[in-house]
């Protein structure tokens, strides 16, 4: 990673994945606070050289990241010398309006690399990625990833680029809206009815919804029981940074999940629920 | 790559691009010298950690390493302490005799990293390649994968292991070596009759001839004017890793070329040899 030691900063709560990643660059890594407009600006970027970010929906929270905080961020990626690394995670499921334009459509100073994948909205498996920078670097990550791994398959780059130049992309993206927002409406509407308790972030969408359990239920002994039920949860506290992680939320998804299961499923969740507040 | 500095032993001539791999690891990198037998062993191996070597076919010359050879490397790693990466490159393709057992399969102290890959006997478009090695340090290198590209695409996997599992690799490797023996004649034929003033390395297969030119003719020189008859000809020097580099070897490969055009082609380069002589 060349000489200088850089800082990340990263959403926190996060993808933990990633913090991973950085791990291997042997640099510091700065736990960022978000709130229901995502990440903060302000103080707690001061002395990142890079920022990671998800503003389409904050992982794993959902939240969305409005206009101007998206304007304000890059003013101060700007004045502050660092660099923005945009994940559009989730950018193609927004079920109530069209998504928000991408912080990179906003960057006049070259301060943000966009990043993306067909892994949410084709499939993980193809192992197929895109990145919006600067020329320079893409050259110098080409011969970077020349070094470890030469380049994705030709047969999947070219099945891809069919598919997208065609047009099926954008039709299956369409219906994969579709399809998903008829999950994601009952998943609100179960939410409401039987997790009342709980504290539910608003959102445009997502293939999860981020659920803050009600005090005194831990997210863990909600998974062993759930699990028992044939209900599978995902605890959250492994996305969190600090030692002391918050024990009380839980992701649940729903993308492959059957329509007729999601309402009866969180009834029995939310029965759980009640059960050990 | 840790704390502890290693110091990575490589054939000399040899693949490039290994050398270049091995930089992003700011280790000391140390040229060994190979001769008719392969890799040489002894005094040259000492302080090297891993020492990289091709036994099949040594790359670029060709050369097979001996059965005694390659006893004697693996008593020297398991005195010496050294790790011996065995990249088992062009195996596929003898010609004369069956191919000699891979080093990995005389490894009785685990001393050996077994490597191969598909992309010279299928396609290398696929990016599926194998590893042999102890547990442990499979299990390390999965880890370690799953942070820079995950995993190889799944449907190439899928696609290779029912290629592979239904016997059509076996068969298909069986075909392609066939059709390249007849190639492989004309160019031993063609090399004899045209190119009588270079150095020729007896082979045993390969997909490519390492030629030493005559005195005075240099390699750089003679791909310039073969490239303007429609000959392509690769320059040796870079796959040196001396600063004074000969500069009178050539790597003619074959396999993509038309029989027909074969002999013809190597009547051609064998009278610009002989003019710039």
């Amino acid at each position: 990673m060349g000489n200088k030691e850089v800082t990340f900063g990263v959403e926190n709560p996060g993808y933990a994945q990633l913090r991973q990643i950085l791990t291997l660059c042997d640099s510091p890594i700065k736990a960022l606070e978000i709130d229901q407009q995502g990440l903060k600006v302000g103080s707690q970027l001061k002395g990142c050289d890079y920022v990671c970010v998800t503003p389409s929906h904050q992982y794993p929270t959902t939240v969305t990241m409005s206009v101007e905080r998206r304007k304000a961020l890059l003013e101060q990626a700007q004045k502050d010398d660092f660099v923005v690394i945009e994940d559009d995670y989730e950018s193609e499921v927004n079920f109530i309006e069209e998504p928000l334009p991408a912080l990179k459509s906003f960057d006049q100073h070259g301060r943000v690399i966009y990043v993306g994948s067909l892994s949410k909205s084709l499939t993980p498996g193809i192992r197929i990625g895109y990145l919006v920078a600067d020329k320079t670097l893409v050259r110098e990550l080409r011969k970077l990833r020349h070094l470890h791994y030469r380049h994705p398959p030709s047969n999947n780059q070219r099945i891809s680029a069919l598919f997208i130049s065609q047009g099926y992309y954008d039709s299956h993206v369409r219906r994969m809206r579709r399809a998903y927002a008829d999950k994601w409406l009952l998943m609100q509407q179960g939410i409401n009815q039987y997790l009342r308790n709980c504290e539910v972030h608003s959102t445009e969408g997502s293939f999860c919804f981020w659920i803050g359990l009600p005090n005194g239920v831990t997210s863990q002994l909600l998974r062993e029981k759930a699990t028992s039920k044939g209900i599978l949860v995902e605890s959250g506290d492994t996305l969190f940074m600090q030692d002391d992680a918050p024990d009380n939320y839980i992701r649940l998804g729903f993308s492959a999940i059957d329509s007729k299961k999601i309402l009866e499923g969180l009834a029995i969740l939310g029965k759980l629920i009640d059960e050990l507040s």
